[in-house]
């Protein structure tokens, strides 16, 4: 007889109460089973047309159970259903995206070189396009039940570049993950397809187990540095190992020039307030360090922080994903504000003192980061609703903060109106993009980070610890991850995939001799 | 005072001698200062024209030196004048190709997203192309002292990307290293660049130093799977791990059909001693094993091969890159000719007994391969002047072999008339196609593997353990290796870089809203 397998449970963060038991965790059998299910399944998608149908069915599936996804995911996660309900139709834009990828085909990177035996070595016929890496292993994130977990961006790339899916569900959604694994499966079999290009496991053991199994191809995480660099570390030390493309840790830095804040003090404060309690902070790229000037300007621009942030109180109910990250966010504030020259204008609170949190943000001097030591912890993380106000006496302070900051999805800057445009004698606005361009995978100007665009040219990944890989997780370029390049050389036309064949009959985007076509 | 550096010596592999010692090997602070040296130089090459002209310099300054590096390279590896002559030939080309690739400016990838305000989220001004990730390692080859050492494809894509490379010599051509990166920065200073864009260091353990130091970026690596791994593994485990393009072993599989073997069994086994004998075997995609059906038109197969290898003794002079690889070779034939079942119809020798040895081949049934067990070390790469052939029954065998196959550089197929158009009733030449596509990564039809063009659509790299990452480390697209993608949201034309600017001022080819331009 099996050991009895743990059960999954459903909790309301509003109470710390569990719900419901909606599944178990999966054994090492069962991650098997599922990743072997998903492989077999894998030449269903090998053609382009049905992979587009899959993800343009799964999109309308999604929304016409709009309703009881919500309800579903904020019974679990408390986000509330005006922020579910837009994030349902951004996962769904997202899905109806990749179609649409997937009919351009752009991505497949058509190269065709003709032979030229006149080089050394000669040139034969060269014929390359990207191929499906194999079945994938997607962990959900805690902050995203939709959009980036189950029905989220790695799945509909993956499934976009040819890849079936095992996803780990997040132990925040577990009802929400089974709701939407099973809208997925059924997309599936409506367009024709096996149920298992998606796949659904849950329980921490089994995200080591998906990691690891031969079958898996590559994985793509959202979440932790604790939890992405362990399984990185796993991906690293198989005996094949595979590409892991895992979405961490962020401070987004900001920089509030002088002349930014005196131009625009009240609105830089309230724009922050809103970016950084968005979500009850639990944003990626929530604003997470803010370097703002000394002085006047900067002392507008915290009373505008101040009041705004207070008002977001009045609306938000401040419940986090869990209580481990409501006690994760208080112990994190309280280590943070104890260290010397740290003061709390605004304190971050414990809300009703059980279930919720209150915004709020503490200031350093600018000076104490630049000197390291204990105040390195500044320049981690903290999930919630909370932000650091770094001030600073002269550009010097802001360039030696800059220097010790790690890797970061976003970077922001708040500058002048001469400074945008250039015309500032200091150059400054060059000077600082330049600075900042190095730490981030992308950087905003004049507005805020959070309200990650899915777009073509988005890119949402950054240097280490942001991302492990180059990659981005958001954005046309995502499908990139699950693909790798094959060359045919002086292969019978015959033989050919027709995406390589003679007079282009798919009508793809091509390079001929390293040309785009028609250039 | 100092503990003295080991001396590095550069030897004749034809007699085992040293001939002279023409450096040190990096101390820790060596690399330490080789490395820093780079990175403070990468400023200089944040702009593609310079870019270009130091890789069309370089390849200037190499011709010129020809005769002079010929005989370097010829007096520490024994690649005799005829194929190093070709692969300076090849490894400038390959620098004047980078330089083209660098104006045209594809690599950047450039896309433009218009705002949308009506979309979930509403979209920015998004625009997006890549930047050099910083100074990068590169590690040398055995058996390419040019086109895959100092002056060869990771030096050339990096710099071409924008980033300074520091080059870990390989100990069997220090020499040739020396007068190579001394060209290298002399071309550097005579188009107005530091010369530290291009470093060098010596010795086992700098190799080490350099992948673990933390302004290390990246590296590129071609040799051994013992070697790439142990750096692969060193680069995972980085408290800031970083890409690790390793380039290892490949078995690069044939498959000769029965219809192939009968319409032109002695072209084949002539081709195939050609190619398994080419630089005396040291070549990454020298074919390694070749499925062969049993029966008279394969045993004309092997007739023709052993007739063409000993011909080939006549001209080859046999002597391996070194006495190590010479022990390696003699050992491993010896391993494998002892296992049940294998003969040798042309056994590969020890040559003159001391320092050279001669080409042969090995059969095997192929139901013995696919068995598995002590077999299994037949489909490992055995490096020099031998294949093995494993004859088949049917295509179950063939089948039953494949799938026991690892990652390869390429796979090859030799198919008959018929096949090759398509026109056989049983349409084996697309059912091979399929099954050898997810071994490897360039597929070869009615060729040879050797013989890698320097082209846009070349692939070099394929499942691990041929390469670590999905990248390729010839042709175009090497230069993707060395770039992360950069966003830019909502920047003001006055500070977007000059590639992101409307209108197009550089003319790069441009993706508009996912679409490329024009289209």
């Amino acid at each position: 007889m099996a050991a009895a397998a743990a059960p999954v449970w459903s909790v309301d963060p509003r109470t710390g109460k569990r719900r419901a038991q909606v599944a178990e965790e999966a054994t090492t059998d069962a991650v098997d089973a599922a990743v072997r299910a998903a492989h077999t399944a894998r030449g269903a998608l090998a053609d382009r047309p049905p992979r587009a149908a899959l993800l343009r069915r799964a999109a309308d599936l999604l929304d016409a159970a709009g309703e009881e996804i919500v309800a579903a995911a904020d019974a679990e996660t408390a986000l509330g259903s005006a922020r579910l309900t837009g994030e349902l139709a951004r996962t769904t834009y997202q899905l109806r995206s990749f179609a649409a990828i997937v009919d351009e085909g752009g991505f497949l990177d058509v190269r065709i070189d003709r032979p030229d035996p006149g080089l050394t070595p000669p040139r034969p016929d060269l014929r390359r396009y990207k191929i499906p890496l194999g079945a994938v292993a997607v962990y959900a994130a805690s902050n995203f039940p939709l959009a980036f977990s189950v029905p989220g961006g790695d799945t509909a790339s993956a499934l976009a570049a040819g890849c079936p899916v095992v996803v780990k569900a997040h132990p925040d959604h577990p009802a929400t993950s089974e709701l939407c694994a099973e809208l997925l499966r059924r997309a599936a079999t409506e367009t024709g397809l096996p149920a298992d290009v998606v796949g659904l496991v849950h329980g921490f053991r089994a995200g080591l187990d998906l990691v690891r199994h031969p079958l898996v191809a590559a994985a793509g995480f959202t979440g932790s540095v604790r939890g992405g660099r362990a399984l990185y570390d796993a991906a690293a030390a198989r005996p094949h190992p595979i590409p892991f493309h895992g979405e961490m840790g962020s401070l987004n830095p900001v920089v509030v020039t002088e002349a930014a804040a005196a131009e625009r003090a009240e609105r830089i404060g309230a724009g922050l307030a809103g970016s950084m309690t968005l979500g009850t902070g639990q944003f990626c790229v929530k604003p997470g360090l803010v370097l703002t000037p000394e002085g006047e300007a900067g002392d507008r621009l915290l009373a505008s922080l101040t009041a705004a942030t207070e008002a977001t109180a009045a609306t938000e109910a401040g419940v986090l994903l869990d209580h481990r990250m409501r006690d994760a966010f208080l112990d994190g504030v309280r280590s943070r504000a104890q260290l010397p020259g740290v003061q709390a204008p605004l304190a971050p609170g414990d809300g009703d003192g059980e279930h919720t949190v209150s915004a709020g943000f503490l200031t350093v001097p600018a000076a104490r980061l630049a000197a390291g030591g204990p105040h390195d912890l500044l320049l981690e993380e903290c999930f919630g609703p909370v932000t650091v106000v770094a001030r600073y006496a002269d550009d010097t302070e802001i360039g030696a903060v800059l220097a010790r900051l790690p890797g970061n999805l976003t970077a922001t800057l708040q500058l002048g109106d001469a400074e945008s445009a250039g015309t500032d004698a200091a150059g400054r606005g060059a000077r600082l993009l330049a600075e900042v361009t190095p730490l981030a995978g992308r950087v905003v100007v004049n507005g805020w980070p959070t309200g990650v665009a899915v777009a073509p040219a988005q890119h949402h990944g950054g240097p280490y610890p942001a991302t492990t890989s180059t990659a981005t997780s958001v954005g046309g370029t995502a499908i990139e991850r699950w693909l790798r390049p094959v060359a045919y050389q002086d292969t019978p036309p015959a033989l050919l995939p027709p995406e390589l064949r003679d007079g282009n009959p798919l009508g793809l985007p091509c390079r001929i001799d390293g040309r785009p076509e028609g250039a």
